[in-house]
C-alpha cells in the first residue's frame, strides 16, 4: 500500500506549483487543508486503478474559479463533501475512490484532503497531468468521457447538477453558476468505473509530482547536481534566461489573462514573452513560438528554483523558463481541439517539443 | 370539475397577454401547444388547492428567457416534461398537480400545456397575477417560500438542478444557466404541498386571466358596453391616450429594456413614458410616476384594444394605456423589496393606484 505522509506534503506541494504552469491556484491553502487532514484521519492511501474493483465508481473533486480569488477566498471544507454527495446521490451510487482532475495547482492536494475526510483511497493518476483553465480540457474529453453528471457547491449549502451533452457545454454551465456563486465553488465530475480509469486516466501522475517536487526541492537546497536530476526527469530544458521586464495582467470573465515579457541577461537584446490564460499557455522569443500549450511552460526563479505562478510575476524578478513536453496520453486524435494553442484563441499551430 | 376547453384558450390567451403587461412572451407559440395538447389529451382540469390531498405535490413550470428571443425559438415540448421529470426525481416525490408560476404572458398557457401530457390536473393559482422579469419575484417569496429546488432543462437532454438559500441567488444561477442554453429554457420550481399553495399562491388567477380575455374579446367585437365591463372587471382606468413617439429598446444580460414615449392625442404637449425591462414597469406622465410597479401598466391599440407587447411596439402606434392594480395579495410585508419600483432599480416611491 502507498500513502502521503505529512512530510510527503511539501514535495506534492511544490511539485503541484511547478506543473500548475503558473496557474492552477496556489496550493498554499491546500497544503494547509492536506496537512490537517492527515493530522486528523493519518495518511492518504493512493492506489492504482487496477487495485480498485473495476465497476467501482470514481469521481473527481477541485475547486473552480479564478486563481486570483482562490487566493483571498478559503475553502470552509464542507462544500467539497457537499458537491461528492451530490453527484453520489443523482448518480445512486456510492465512490470507491476520489481522483484529481488536474495535478498541477491546488487541485493535486484537495481532492487528496477530501479523501482523507471521506476515509476514501485516491487515484494515483489524473485528466491533465498539468493545470488547465477549462474542465473539458481532459484526456477524458478525448476519450469521449462526459464530465456529467456534475456538481458544484458552496461552503454555504447551495447546490448545482448539471447533466449536459458535451463536455464544453457543461464548462459553459459551471463557469457561469461559479460566477454566481462567488467565483470559487467546489466541483465534483467525470464520474468513472475504475475500468475506465485504468484505460483513459493519465497513469501514475500524483507519483510524478511528488517526484519532480521531491527533486526540485533538491535543488533549493543546493545538492550538486540536483538542477540537472530534475530536468533529466522531467525531460526538461531551460529554454531562456532572464529579468522580467513587464507583467500586463487582467481578470476577466473568470480568468486571469496577461502577458509576461523576459529580457534575456546574456547581454543580447533577445525578449521572451510568455501569454497567461491562467497558465502560462505559448511561449514566444523574438516573436516566434518556441514552447506551445499543452506542452508545459514553468518560470522559475533563478536562484531558488521556486515556481513562479501569474498571481506574484513581478517588475525585475530573475527567471528562467523551463519547458516540459506534457504527458504523452494528451498525444491522441483531437488533442488540438481541445488544448492546443487555437482551442485557447492563438492563431498559431502546436509545435511538440524537441521537434 | 371545471377545465379548460379549446373555445376557451383564445379568451386565456388574450388574457395572458394583458396581463403580460407588454412582457412575459407572447403567448403565440403557446397557445398553438395548447390547443394541440387539448385535441391529444383532452380538455386540462382546473382546481383548487383545497380539492388536491393537502400534502400532495404542486410544482410550477414555465419557459425562462428573454420575450425577443422566445418569439424566435419554438419549444419542442420535451423539455418542459423533462424540468418536470427531474425535479421530481430530485425530491424523490410524484407531483399531483401543475400550477404556472405566473398567469401573464406565455407562462400562462404553456404549464396547462405540459399539464395534459401528464395527465395532470392545472391549480387555478400562480405566484404573481401578472408577469414579472425574474423568478424570484412572487408572493411565494414573500411567503418565505423557496423556489429551489429548481430544474432547468433544454431540448437537447441537458439539465440542470439548482439548490439555494435564496430565491435570489437562485435567479442567479438560473439565469446564467439558461444564457448558456440558448437564452430559453423550461424551468420547474416552487414545489410546494397542496395546503402551501392554498395558504400562500393567488387563487382563482387562471379564472381571472379567462374572464379579463372574455371582456376584452368582446370589446374587440365592438360590443356595446364592453369597455366599461372589461375596466369594471379589471378595477381598470384609461390613465393616458395617446400615439408612440419613441421606441428606445435593448437586449441586455437576458432582459429586453427600453423606452417608450407616448404623445397626447387631445392637443396638449403632454407626454407619458413607460419604461420595460421585459415588461412595462412604471409609467410617467411629464416626468411624474403615475403608474408604479407592482401595479400594472397594459399597452392596449386605441382601435383594436389589441393588448400591445413590448416586441411588437412601434412608432405611430394610436394607445390607450391602462393601469390596474396588482393582486391584493401582493400587499404583504417586503413587497416592495421584491418588486417595488427600488427592486428593478428605479430610484422612485410606489404609490398604490388610487391613493
Amino acid at each position: 500500500m502507498r500513502s502521503v505522509t505529512l512530510d510527503q506534503v511539501d514535495d506534492l506541494a511544490l511539485g503541484a506549483t511547478l506543473l500548475g504552469t503558473g496557474g492552477g491556484g496556489d496550493p498554499y491553502v491546500a497544503r494547509l487543508m492536506l496537512k490537517q487532514a492527515i493530522e486528523t484521519y493519518g495518511p492518504v492511501e493512493l492506489v492504482d486503478p487496477a487495485d480498485l474493483p473495476p465497476d467501482g465508481l470514481v469521481v473527481t473533486v477541485a475547486i473552480v474559479g479564478a486563481p486570483t480569488v482562490l487566493l483571498e477566498k478559503i475553502p470552509a471544507g464542507t462544500e467539497f463533501l457537499g458537491a461528492v454527495n451530490a453527484l453520489a446521490k443523482y448518480l445512486g451510487k456510492e465512490p470507491v475512490a476520489i481522483m484529481p482532475i488536474e495535478v498541477g495547482g491546488l487541485n493535486t492536494l484537495l481532492p487528496l484532503a477530501v479523501a482523507a475526510e471521506m476515509g476514501l483511497p485516491v487515484v494515483d493518476a489524473d485528466g491533465m497531468r498539468r493545470a488547465f483553465p477549462q474542465i473539458e480540457m481532459t484526456v477524458f474529453t478525448l476519450a469521449g468521457i462526459k464530465a456529467a453528471p456534475m456538481a458544484v457547491a458552496d461552503e454555504k449549502g447551495n447546490l448545482c447538477v448539471f447533466e449536459t451533452n458535451t463536455n464544453q457545454l457543461g464548462e459553459s454551465l459551471v463557469r457561469g453558476a461559479v460566477m454566481s456563486l462567488g467565483l470559487a465553488s467546489a466541483f465534483a465530475s467525470y464520474s468513472m468505473t475504475a475500468a475506465e480509469v485504468a484505460e483513459h486516466a493519465i497513469g501514475g501522475s500524483l507519483t510524478y509530482c511528488m517526484q519532480l517536487g521531491g527533486l526540485l526541492a533538491a535543488v533549493q537546497r543546493g545538492e550538486a547536481g540536483a538542477y540537472e536530476r530534475f530536468l533529466d526527469q522531467a525531460q526538461g530544458s531551460v529554454v531562456f534566461s532572464g529579468t522580467i521586464i513587464d507583467v500586463d495582467r487582467r481578470t476577466t470573465d473568470g480568468f486571469s489573462k496577461g502577458t509576461v515579457t523576459i529580457e534575456a541577461r546574456d547581454g543580447s537584446s533577445r525578449t521572451m514573452q510568455v501569454e497567461i490564460q491562467n497558465e502560462f499557455l505559448v511561449a514566444f522569443e523574438d516573436g516566434e513560438p518556441v514552447v506551445t500549450v499543452p506542452d508545459l511552460i514553468c518560470i522559475l526563479d533563478a536562484e531558488t528554483a521556486t515556481p513562479i505562478t501569474t498571481e506574484i510575476l513581478g517588475y525585475g524578478q530573475r527567471v528562467n523558463v523551463v519547458a516540459m513536453p506534457c504527458a504523452p496520453e494528451w498525444h491522441r486524435d483531437g488533442m488540438l481541439d481541445v488544448v492546443g494553442p487555437k482551442a485557447f484563441g492563438f492563431d498559431l499551430e502546436y509545435t511538440r517539443l524537441g521537434e
